[in-house]
């Protein structure tokens, strides 16, 4: 069975199973493992997500012995389920369906709030980023950023992937109210990469870099040459595409 | 002083302080007492709200010997209040002036999400009702509760007040995207007076009760012939009036 969720990442310590801590992996496995009498079923992931980061749209797959209707898995699950996981749908897939393996493309949003004041209702999920921020200058930044590209200086310095080429498809920046919008797709994401992405677009945005310095970002494949870490809780994990053709 | 707050109610067993939970009244009067060097400060409201009702402009006050500029205190205060309370603004008032018995009017909203399918990230900010709704009714509906009333019927059976006599000058229904939003403006309000009317409007928006079913039910002076109390996560103390004239 293939499902996807929606989760609000604020009070998980990420999605990966981790002892003595509330994840969104361990939640899964553990309503799963009551349906099946006791027996531990594993749950694949398209990815992991860190502490905080939301899902609109995580994919994952789990292998099943229970014939039960996609409703009926529906309901059980979401019954079970903190209500802080929710199933938005879920059905059969091929036993050679992985949510990992066959991820084809990943789309990403971070939400940043440009208003002096912190809100109390949104200190959650979007950034709070009280600065000034020349949109056109972060915007021919981000052009700079699609393609395909060596992201060595745009990922977490313990990444330990070998290959840290990835193709950006797109690398939108809209306004709507007082959030500034990043959306993000590409074929694969490395280690904290839309975060620094993000945080160095800030940098841009607010005059500290220009847009012209990230080709020689890219060229230096050094994490110590890009912005801060943008915070997980302005990021939301939006959509996992698994077809073979963009 | 007196000073407008906002507050996720999420995580507070509401404003007013009671032994050994956290409420926002707990949270203020410890962190006055912190700024007055471990003495006692009394914060008084406009009124109370419930746990888990939100506040987007809740005012208190309170009396102290300390001169502190507002901005110092709106910087200080909003430096050692958790992260769930925000100091929106701050001003010296005369000492006469009482946050409670000033209140010439008060505003409430409250949120409802119009979905099938509950959102994690507005779980805790709007009540979902996943059932159809004739807005037009409950309009028709709303119009008969405008106006000065006994709203016995619509307060909660432990209300300990007298005069339940109470003037609405507002009861607004708007859509705004899958949330419907109300929102209500008047003298005062009694206790679960704004959850009792949202929940009453719901049965009349779903057919179970007409509204011409109102002026009976307002005349009954009986909570037993009104509809359920709606939940205090989709309610929000919008803003207080003090102003002598409407």
């Amino acid at each position: 069975m293939s499902g996807i969720i929606s989760y609000d990442g604020t009070n998980f310590s990420g999605y990966q199973v981790q002892p003595d801590q509330r994840t969104v992996q361990g939640n899964l496995e553990k309503v799963l493992q009551r349906m099946h009498k006791g027996e531990f079923v594993k749950v694949i992931a398209s990815g992991r997500t860190d502490t905080g980061v939301h899902a609109v749209g995580q994919v994952f797959h789990f292998d099943t012995p229970l014939s039960i209707a996609p409703d009926g898995w529906k309901r059980a699950l979401n019954t079970l389920l903190p209500d802080d996981i929710r199933l938005l749908s879920i059905d059969e897939v091929a036993s050679s369906f992985h949510a990992r393996y066959d991820v084809s493309a990943k789309e990403y949003q971070y939400r940043v709030l440009r208003a002096d004041e912190e809100d109390v209702f949104r200190r959650n999920f979007t950034f709070h980023y009280p600065f000034a921020l020349d949109i056109d200058q972060m915007r021919r930044a981000a052009n700079y950023l699609i393609g395909e590209h060596d992201f060595t200086s745009f990922c977490s310095a313990r990444t330990e992937v070998v290959d840290k080429t990835r193709t950006i498809y797109k690398l939108d920046i809209s306004e709507s109210g007082e959030e500034l919008i990043f959306s993000i797709k590409g074929t694969g994401f490395l280690y904290n990469m839309v975060r620094i992405i993000v945080g160095t677009l800030l940098e841009i945005g607010n005059g500290r870099r220009s847009p012209e310095d990230i080709p020689d970002m890219l060229l230096a494949k050094d994490r110590d040459v890009t912005g801060k870490t943008a915070p997980g809780h302005g990021l939301y994990l939006w959509e996992v595409s698994y077809e073979k053709e963009e």
